[in-house]
């Protein structure tokens, strides 16, 4: 407040002059490591406000870091009724984020809107998430908290003024003119009269993730359930569909945790009613128990604009915007009423009966479909403002509904924004290409959210199996076959492999957990990209392109970067191949790496070049990795189930691992009902490798059956 | 000024509660059929003033008409810090413009931000003339006078509570289920606490858009020699391969009336230092001379960021931005004394002796090369405002310059805007599809610009071929052969047909001078779109395509339009094909249409095919039309040069036409100095037909020598 006081005489000042000087931000410790600085006077609308987070305890446990950057060197300026903000860069620096990008990892050099969309298969800051956070390779990031379009320099223009400025040349005759001279900012522009701006120190570029990601509650801890697999059925499949589908699954063992109904669940859809459609769902509580007693949940789709016949229709219409979306009305969730209403709807006729969670479809974009940015709403909030965050207020709201019932969810969400990682939602969207889908995966680690490269269909065997190997490798494993019907079996020459990684999965349940827990706990993310990884040191290059002026008449490089590799928990590094692929390289970071099916060393900080046929999918273990499993199952273990494990350890190194437990359904674990447990894997004097368990921590949940120790060699 | 007194109040309040409701717009008709609306409190920086043109003295001698709209129906609103606008739509309303689109003609129902950019293959807004202009078929248009950067929803949203609201349907069963319900307004979302708004009365569409070039000063007048044939020579060329260039034309007998260089004329380039390269050019007024001497003038590229070895550099670097673009500094153009400085080093050095006009590249985007929207310009005009304006700025500034000389120039710019249509500049790009080229020049009769479809490569010598019919049907005939070197006869196997059409070129020049004074004079563009001629009905259709909802989810329609054929000056309609293209439809508006080439009847109001070989561009003649032509030349005609004419006929009608003279070099038509000739054909009692000529007007110019009558008849 003190900060806001003394500016803001500045800031009149400039309204009337219309242009003044850059000013230094006055930056206010927060917790270790984490600054906040207030340039102007920033809306009072904002994504933390939207969220509704509260910071993770776990961030004032961190330990207390040095202010990262020169604070001389960041400065805003208030021009035009918009606010200039200016950070440093320094040559060799490297920046990823700036929201979920999916051709792109390497971000300097970029410019963005960050502005909520569906991704419209180019890199210009439309997205799901948009989220104006990145992170540089010295070990420090930045945050904007902003609920407005942000343009993003991200380091691609030169002031006059610039300290390091290029060296100016001549196109004429010097064959290293480069259409792109080097910058040493990152500039932004945000349509405020101010911003609010964290800064995260690290040292290393992991601690500001985990900061930012703490910053917003912390990751979010899915139930055990959500980590098995799930399909999502045809939009008009009926009850008896749908048990039938669950029930082939069985049959033919394929896991399946939860199944997804599309539209036709909905009496109407495109708008919505949100009431069950009564001739394809008779009995809706007496469809959900059935499927609850073959351990299979229910989630439903759905997009939160209310159809004239909605029930709640009439009451919700005084708290929604003044233009409609496919003439449904569109809810001004950031009135707590409005979301009172719509989700009071949902909890009374889904949740109430056991509905486990949802998709919330089309919140995003694009432009034609969602209301425009001239609507207005009773907020009073700009289009623009709710539009940036209505993915997180549905978020935000479902799953308070879910809390208020303890039963943790676990769903599908198509934007959401920062300030949204405690919320237990993957987005997804209707682009369908196998390697953006993999570079979301690694960008989803830089933005505090989760990503699903979901199956839909595929022409052939080959793709349909290397896009489930990867699912089985992320968020949320899934077929999504709302137009397709397809199924894991749909190609029989792959089923067996198909059923092979399914079983891996479930298998990894105990990992996939933990490391959700750790997501949670300390705001590692599970699924992230290989800069966060020690030792990992690839950086971009620029290729120039041997094409003709005539095609490439500014003569532009190409930016060569490494986005088909990631990182999946603590240990993992998995290197998927596409479709045609039958051989890749994978650049192993420093250190040893083993191959995870059989223990063979890989390689030693090196690139590799891998040839490894049809079956699995590449993953490898870092040197001293351990990998808690469990035997393979149908379903996720239920309430309290003890589950018996194997402990995998990989290498020469030691091994130690942090194994968390809960009761993997409820909240109780905010409350303390949970335990970590540390496992140990040590080599003995004889050269044979002996496991340790800690015993659970007191008055904690333990659900760990037997253990068995297995060190993985080939 | 009153409207804005009364309503200032009203504006300061919706500041203070974020929200107020619609309101009316007081118009005020400031010449027949216009009408000037005033939104809130308008920026004082606007694109009229940007480009400080004065309306055509005729935009007061067009008739009187009824304001086209309901009023009421029309309002804005003001809502944090933006304005609002609303406009009424029916149904089956077409709508046009909206700038310099290359994809799309009928743009009812898209969204786009009108933004300054290059073209990047899709019609986003992002346009090299982001003209907020459109046009109704009903006979209206609407120009927003705007600098900033306008999101238009161009009957894309439906409000809840609108008059004409669309049936709601049920996506799960309803067939006709569209993503895209009907929609009864145009809404603007203009980034200012207010708008000026003008509204053109038609009562035809093509009045709307007269209106609207004459409230610019009318189109640009060339001088005759623009309308010949140019060729652009490689970047590197010296004086000596310039004038080799120039004779090789001469004697292999291609017209060739100015020649354009391209950055190695400049000391330096990219940035540039205006001045000429003493290697290359050791002797430029001699250089200049000598071309004069064969009847060439000399055309210089350049962008307007000076290097810091440019003369000018200390002195202009006060008055421009605080970011540089390739190391140049960014002159502030809208102060005058920025642009005094930057244009009198032009004249000094190039307009003084003899350089005939210039190519402005790099004045529109993209964003990566350009100043960023952070950048700031000493006159606080916002990097938002110059971005929308620096075209416009660039073509005011040194056509300025050039009638200080009393010298006509012709040139090409990158960007321009509303308020440009006087400045005789072609807008040109990067893009290079023949088919995105076409509908351009579609689009640039829309938006009171031109456009040239540029002929620069080709891999066959069909699309050379191709591509060099329609750029001899176009405002520029050129070859812009910066990089490829390659010259008209490239192709042995098509030099031919390639020297036809560029004769035939040549031959027009009475007709598209007469058409361009028609542009100046009465607003009318010298090419457009069929929807602007009578008689052309054809609407668009939206087509279901037959896609599984894996591949199109929301089910959406194609939108076919015509997009391939375009009117050419009063008479004629060229209808091109494109490489690989053997036959094609050509949609003839009401009435009779005759061959071009032998005046045969080619249909009456009807989609006809035709099929009509490679060596020549299809163009059809509307019955009566008549189209004056002169003997094959190489240059345009010389100052004040008698020069014979053919006046052809086509069809069964009399036929009219009222052809332009004046000295065709100088601004002396300004004072009066011009003439216009009543041609008339009409048929006798004996079945012959018989033309005559009015007498020049009195104490006017008179180029013309014999004139001889031709009926075309097969």
């Amino acid at each position: 407040m003190k900060t806001k006081m003394r500016i803001l005489p500045l800031v009149l000042l400039c309204i009337i002059s219309f242009c003044c000087s850059a000013q230094s931000i006055q930056w206010q410790e927060i917790a270790p490591g984490v600054w906040k600085g207030i340039a102007g006077t920033p809306d009072t609308y904002n994504l933390l406000q939207a969220a509704g987070t509260t910071a993770s305890p776990a961030l004032q446990k961190l330990p207390k870091e040095d202010f990262p950057l020169d604070a001389a060197e960041i400065s805003f300026q208030l021009n035009n009724g918009k606010t200039y903000l200016r950070f440093p860069l320094v040559e060799e620096e490297q920046l990823f984020g700036f929201g979920l990008n999916f051709q792109t990892v390497h971000q300097r050099g970029r410019i963005m809107q960050l502005h909520m969309d569906h991704y419209g298969t180019s890199d210009n800051g439309r997205t799901h998430a948009p989220v104006p956070f990145y992170i540089s390779s010295r070990g420090y990031g930045v945050f904007v908290n902003v609920a407005k379009y942000i343009d993003v320099y991200a380091g691609s223009h030169v002031r006059r003024d610039s300290k390091n400025p290029p060296p100016v040349q001549d196109r004429n005759t010097d064959d290293i003119w480069n259409a792109h001279p080097y910058s040493d900012a990152v500039e932004m522009l945000i349509p405020a009269q101010g911003a609010e701006i964290y800064l995260f120190a690290g040292p290393k570029p992991m601690q500001a993730v985990q900061r930012f990601n703490l910053l917003s509650g912390g990751g979010c801890l899915p139930p055990r359930w959500g980590l098995g697999f799930t399909q999502r059925v045809h939009r008009l499949y009926n009850a008896g569909q749908v048990r039938n589908e669950a029930r082939l699954f069985e049959e033919k063992g394929f896991p399946l945790d939860f199944i997804g109904l599309e539209p036709g669940w909905q009496s109407k859809s495109y708008p919505c009613t949100f009431e069950w459609d009564k001739t394809r769902f008779p009995d809706p509580a007496g469809f959900i128990k059935s499927m609850d007693s073959t351990r299979v949940k229910v989630n439903l789709w759905t997009n939160p604009y209310p159809a004239p016949d909605a029930p709640i229709y009439k009451q919700i219409l005084p708290l929604t915007g003044t233009h409609t979306v496919w003439n449904g009305a569109v809810p001004d969730l950031s009135i707590p009423e409005a979301a009172n209403i719509l989700f009071g709807q949902f909890e009374k006729a889904h949740v109430k009966i056991g509905v486990s969670g949802y998709k919330i479809d089309e919140v995003d974009g694009y432009d034609s479909y969602l209301w425009p940015d001239v609507a207005t709403f009773p907020s009073g909030h700009s289009s623009e403002q709710i539009r940036q965050t209505y993915g997180l207020l549905v978020q935000r709201y479902s799953y308070d509904m879910f809390r208020k019932n303890n039963a943790r969810t676990y769903g599908l969400v198509r934007a959401s924004n920062a300030g949204g990682a405690s919320f237990p939602y993957v987005i997804y969207n209707d682009n369908y290409s196998h390697q953006d889908f993999i570079t979301a995966l690694i960008n989803s680690g830089y933005a505090g959210v989760l990503w699903t490269p979901e199956v839909r269909a595929s022409k052939t065997a080959e793709e349909w199996l290397r896009r489930f190997q990867t699912v089985c490798f992320s968020p949320m494993a899934m077929i999504n076959a709302w137009s397709s019907s397809m199924q894991p079996w749909t190609f029989p020459e792959v089923a067996p492999q198909i059923k092979a990684v399914a079983e891996l999965r479930m298998q990894m349940m105990p990992y996939w957990y933990s490391e959700f827990a750790r997501y949670h706990y300390q705001g590692i993310p599970p699924f992230r990209g290989m800069s966060l990884e020690d030792g990992f040191s690839q950086g971009i290059k620029k290729e120039k392109v041997q094409a003709s002026l005539q095609e490439n008449p500014y003569e532009e490089a190409v930016t060569q970067e490494v986005k088909d590799q990631y990182m999946a928990g603590e240990y993992l590094l998995v290197a998927p191949l596409f479709t045609g692929q039958t051989s890749r390289k994978v650049i192993l970071p420093k250190g040893k790496w083993y191959d995870f099916y059989t223990g063979k060393l890989a390689g030693d900080g090196e690139v590799i070049t891998i040839t490894p046929g049809m079956d699995r999918i590449p993953v490898f273990v870092k040197d001293g990795g351990m990998i808690p499993m469990m035997p393979v199952r149908l379903h996720a273990p239920a309430k309290g189930e003890k589950v018996d494990l194997e402990i995998r350890h990989y290498g020469d190194k030691n091994g130690s691992y942090q194994l968390y437990d809960d009761d993997g359904e409820t909240f109780d674990y905010e409350k303390g009902a949970y335990s970590w447990r540390k496992l140990t894997m040590e080599k003995q004097a004889g050269g044979e490798w002996k496991g340790a368990i800690t015993k659970p921590e007191k008055n904690k949940i333990n659900t760990v059956g037997s253990v068995t120790w297995r060190h993985m060699a080939p």
